[in-house]
């Protein structure tokens, strides 16, 4: 742009085009709709930021997002403390808790096991969750961690630590995705439907 | 998200998805990759906003965007003052100024005219183009709206008020886009580019 700098449009620019999934053309016309709100909700948009920040921090049981010390789901009385849902990421408790199907507890990893990212078993929460099964309460624990390798991997690895204290490790089933296309699912896919089929 | 409820981040998604081109999965995502910046990057984003919103301004002569009085191209001495490039947006200025070919001025009008969205020629900076057209400097317009019905109608307009002041008002050729395909191409932008046919 020669000749044409505006410094902190582009500042702004700049900090949207940092976000996942905003390129360059789009973050240009974020920061343009940003310049057009009026003040007060420029305000609000920077103070939700510097909130975000500061309030939210992870629950004290199950290490998912929460503003308070428990998040609510360990909060609430009514759920099932003997099993526990293990994920990889707090978006996977939206994703679950969408279903309106389960009642339990969950377990947020914050990322799985990586070799090739550097991430080991040390930087994820698990023994955050080894505490948790500790005082016999937990009877069984679902892992749901992703269907890639680092998911398995992951899922595999704490299976392993959890099975010797007696606990029941299940795994979510595999299969066709409901209002999928059969033509369109992949091999391994189909394979693992084909070998979870049940009894009509 | 039954029972499920982190107010400051759900401020926040909603502050994503109100911008443009972001849908609700992306505003999530968005927000959970502000909540992984470490605390100085967050302030500094929520700052950028609110700088841009303080320091960014129109220019007092071409109303294009500006954290100083003037915007660098009416600040620059070496622009030639005489022809004025009309454009919708400021966005269009940079797309012009790419070009590294365009050393004349330009006058942002911040929309189109368009009676469905209830905008109207005061609205547009048109009050302040026929100030800057008054001393006599200005010999030519180049009126570069956008190829819509809207800019069609915004450069129509602006051209019947300045032709009677002895102004030359010409318009971007239509035509084929360089590097398009002549099979893709509108019958419309076909006939324009027919129309607009130059000697080789």
């Amino acid at each position: 742009m020669a000749g044409y700098h505006v410094p902190p449009l582009e500042r702004l620019v700049d900090k949207f085009e940092s976000l996942p999934g905003v390129g360059h053309k789009s973050a240009q016309r974020i920061a343009y709709a940003v310049l057009n709100m009026d003040k007060a909700d420029a305000e609000s948009f920077a103070q939700a930021i510097i909130d975000a920040h500061e309030q939210i921090h992870y629950c004290s049981v199950c290490c998912n997002l929460t503003d308070g010390d428990l998040c609510p789901v360990c909060r609430d009385e009514s759920r099932d403390r003997s099993v526990i849902c293990v994920v990889e990421d707090p978006r996977d408790v939206f994703a679950l808790e969408r279903t309106n199907e389960f009642h339990a507890t969950y377990h947020v990893l914050h990322g799985a096991i990586s070799p090739l990212g550097g991430i080991g078993p040390d930087q994820l929460k698990i023994k955050e969750l080894l505490r948790r099964v500790q005082d016999g309460t937990v009877q069984e624990v679902i892992m749901a961690t992703n269907p890639t390798v680092e998911g398995e991997a992951t899922a595999m690895y704490i299976s392993r630590l959890l099975k010797p204290l007696g606990i029941r490790v299940t795994r979510l089933a595999y299969g066709i995705p409901v209002g999928g296309d059969l033509e369109y699912a992949d091999e391994v896919t189909l394979s693992r439907a084909i070998e979870g089929r049940q009894e009509l």
